[in-house]
């Protein structure tokens, strides 16, 4: 088999994509070791560099590691990237219900095995938002910005005291683009209005130790800008 | 700035990591231009083939576009290779909980948004699966990869039956690599039973449209290897 570079696409984009497919398709499991440079050269019918240059993609994206002397291993047998591609892809309700999945458990977690300082933290971001609001608990026109800081402070504090790294890196993402894509899709109108005492209600069950409470709670909050954008869909 | 390659890591490696702080900083926000190849070969003060390789590395990652003609985009300030490696760095209860909390919900919503075709491709796992087991509802000794396979059809069936491509794409790598890591870790015999009539639960629940006994169904199928994980990492 010999590969083309296609258009603008260049060989070693093709050759990526060829390692890409064998790797998704389990023909070399995880913890295994591909062929050498040489043999996929060989195979590929193309220069070692391009294979070179390949697998450093590869290891950059996460699927392989190399190791010096021994050779290259398979570290997963998906792409990372597609992933994300895929969460990107997805509507925005798609990626609230995720957030939604995440929030809720890390809430259910968090209410276990809260450490005082996590406690402090989910109180400091609710005091600065109160700071920041007016007689009606809502935030001035010209504060949006750091009050939004402040929400994103107070769930990314929840998630953390869960103590669990697989959420938190998972959750990492969300924190931050979430609130982009809603205020793009929603605009800040339409913003469902952030209520002080449905976030109190989150710590409050956090810090009683319930985690059905902590659960359902964050819940509450999270369902409201759900809503705006079944709203907005529904009315299209 | 003149970058050097450093050890085994080629320059290369070196002026991937570079633009990656400047976007995980970010310096470039999403949607934004990058500078050109020109312009950050002079800042880096490498050849403009080795910012090309660099920029490869980061389109095929997902953090960046390239658009002929245009320029190269920043898409995501996230590297999703980072989030991988953070939930491969985690332990095994970190690993059970993330799935706990993507199927928990899933199940809420599949309750909700089940087709008649979801609900056939539950039954047919679970019948496979019933198939399989002998007078005590234990899959016979030979059968135990195959039995496996169904669970991992039935709860893939139930992540699908929400109809949410974020839920799916993010649970997609955990389906098959979870139960390896259990086995891994647990070892086939310390690996607690699959209970039949479990999992005819959570599709009763589902198929009666109960989001919130969909969801405690499935907790109560998920908690079993989890609470095996605990005991094992008490009793060290």
């Amino acid at each position: 088999m010999a590969l083309q570079a296609a258009g603008r696409r260049s060989l070693v984009d093709t050759v990526v994509d060829a390692l890409r497919s064998q790797l998704t398709a389990g023909e070399w499991p995880v913890g295994s070791r591909i062929p050498t440079e040489h043999a996929l050269a060989e195979q590929l019918q193309v220069g070692r560099n391009t294979v070179r240059e390949a697998v450093r993609v590869l290891v950059h994206a996460g699927m392989l590691r190399s190791r010096q002397g021994e050779g290259t291993f398979v570290v997963s047998t998906t792409d990372p990237g597609d992933i994300m591609r895929g969460v990107q892809r997805a509507g925005i309700r798609d990626v609230l219900e995720l957030r939604i999945a995440l929030e809720a458990e890390a809430a259910r977690l968090a209410a276990l095995r809260h450490e005082p300082a996590d406690l402090e933290r989910m109180r400091a971001a609710l005091d600065a938002q109160a700071a920041l609001a007016d007689a009606e608990g809502q935030p001035a026109s010209g504060s949006l910005e750091l009050y939004a800081d402040h929400d994103v402070a107070f769930h990314r504090a929840v998630v953390e005291a869960a103590h669990n790294t697989a959420l938190t890196a998972t959750y990492g993402w969300f924190s931050s683009s979430v609130r982009e894509a809603l205020v793009g899709y929603l605009g800040d109108r339409a913003m469902p209005k952030v209520v002080h005492g449905d976030h109190v209600a989150v710590l409050e069950a956090i810090a009683a130790g319930d985690p059905e409470a902590a659960a359902r709670s964050i819940r509450d909050v999270l369902e409201k800008p759900k809503q705006a954008v079944e709203s907005l869909l529904a009315g299209r």
